[in-house]
């Protein structure tokens, strides 16, 4: 059996009892460690759960899956996913595999920031398409997230952004060189996907947004200790310090309840001047 | 401080470590009851946990949450929510009201359909808006749920529908003569989904999905021994039994990736005819 589990938001406790039941059963546990990170160490997670854990980088996912699931037919193999298993592609094509080799498939599933994401105060059902905002370098700047927060603003919908990580990327030198030697992860501060995001305005002059639209800046989701949310104009949050990974945002639509502006009022980086937007923006 | 946390999809063994911990340290533990349900009874629960449950409907929540939070500034009290707490807007009451009276809150997230639906196959950043198909009676047809779904499949998108349940709901004579009987629980089946979704592209006729359109019918999602997912036009569903609940609904975008494709191949009722589907509307 190849149970496929999601480890929730942040904490070792994060996990379901059946997942943690599941994973205890396992011969071999994996762990997926380049789509999304918790904030402890492996250590303590291989402590909490009592078993060692290999760690699977992208490479191994994607081109050595056969090996991850060697025996799964005769042995229990756990493949350890942060947040919900459905997050990403990669774990799709690993779950189309096994069933091509005829081996059984559980999944154990966990929140993720796709549902999670209500903690901001918004309502899951006014949110329209999520976007992913990779980091640019001076050559390369992928804007199409820019038309589907454009859909998704004509509708009046939320956007929930979820920002990039790079997790043993090779800089363009030592991979020309076919050198492995990897550079330090990188995380996208809700800072730095704010400044792509007005660089990308500024471009493609859409009014998408601008710098006085409303957004909220979310860090650490779930965590028990250290969760941060905060409510302000794209400008206000570009100032603020977030702290450690991992951080998103959201871009608040038009269509809102008055339900969801009481509730964000409780994040509001300046009470006043968000109650000046709402009165102007919203009509609330 | 008030716990408010998520029970996952189905058994007791969905919940988080992290949040059978925080029950073990309640004082009173109530259950809301009435916007989703989990697929195991009270006494389960109540022995897996170690405490009593207070069943706490609509009424006891919207309109004496005072009673729910009397005593979390100084006593641990949990209120627990199928699926993750932001599910439903009456949680959200209940945080703004905890938060006017400063107690603490700490929310303990975990999977929900909204983030669980990804094992429908199709990519949850595919997904648009989620509406909600409420039952229909003769004389109330409310079809808001129709102009969603257009603004989703105008953008190639998925829609998840999620289908009305009816918990301790009153007749109309019971509630016009105050009498406090209540109808048996009802939850909607994916069967009455789609002839309500047809009936009103009937009446709307705006050739918004038809009776050939793709959707994925998905029953007690999350289940370890019981769930079941099946993908065909609407009109091949309408003729499955899906058996008990709880039943969602997917009606699928025109926006696919060729992965999506080969995924709900897997759940296809009947692949030749699943094949051609895709060959003529999606291109693939």
């Amino acid at each position: 059996m190849l149970y496929i589990i999601g480890l929730g938001l942040c904490e070792e406790t994060d996990i379901t009892v059946k997942g943690l039941e599941a994973i205890k059963s396992c011969e071999k546990v994996y762990l997926e460690a380049y789509t999304s990170i918790l904030m402890v160490p492996k250590e303590n997670l291989e402590k909490f759960y009592g078993k060692e854990l290999i760690i699977a980088d992208r490479e191994m996912v994607e081109s050595q899956s056969d090996e991850i699931l060697l025996n799964a037919n005769s042995l229990n193999i756990a493949f350890l996913v942060v947040g919900d298993p459905f997050g990403a592609t990669t774990h799709t094509d690993l779950m189309i595999r096994a069933r091509e080799l005829n081996i059984p498939v559980t999944v154990i599933h966990n929140a993720s920031i796709m549902n999670a994401i209500g903690a901001c105060g918004l309502q899951l059902y006014n949110f329209g398409q999520t976007i992913s905002i990779p980091f640019f370098t001076d050559t390369w700047k992928p804007d199409s997230f820019y038309d589907r927060i454009k859909e998704n603003r004509d509708l009046g919908l939320h956007t929930l952004c979820l920002l990039d990580i790079k997790v043993k990327e090779q800089s363009i030198e030592n991979l020309a060189r076919g050198k492995k030697i990897y550079e330090p992860p990188r995380y996208m501060t809700i800072n730095k996907a704010i400044q792509q995001l007005l660089e990308i305005e500024e471009t493609r002059n859409q009014k998408v947004y601008t710098a006085e639209s409303l957004a909220i800046g979310i860090a650490r989701l779930g965590s028990s200790t250290d969760q941060q949310i905060k409510v302000g104009t794209l400008n206000q949050l570009l100032s603020q310090d977030f702290g450690s990974p991992l951080h998103s945002l959201v871009i608040v639509g038009s269509r809102v309840h008055i339900l969801e502006i009481d509730f964000m009022r409780f994040f509001a980086i300046d009470k006043q001047s968000y109650n000046e937007i709402v009165k102007k923006d919203y009509d609330i």
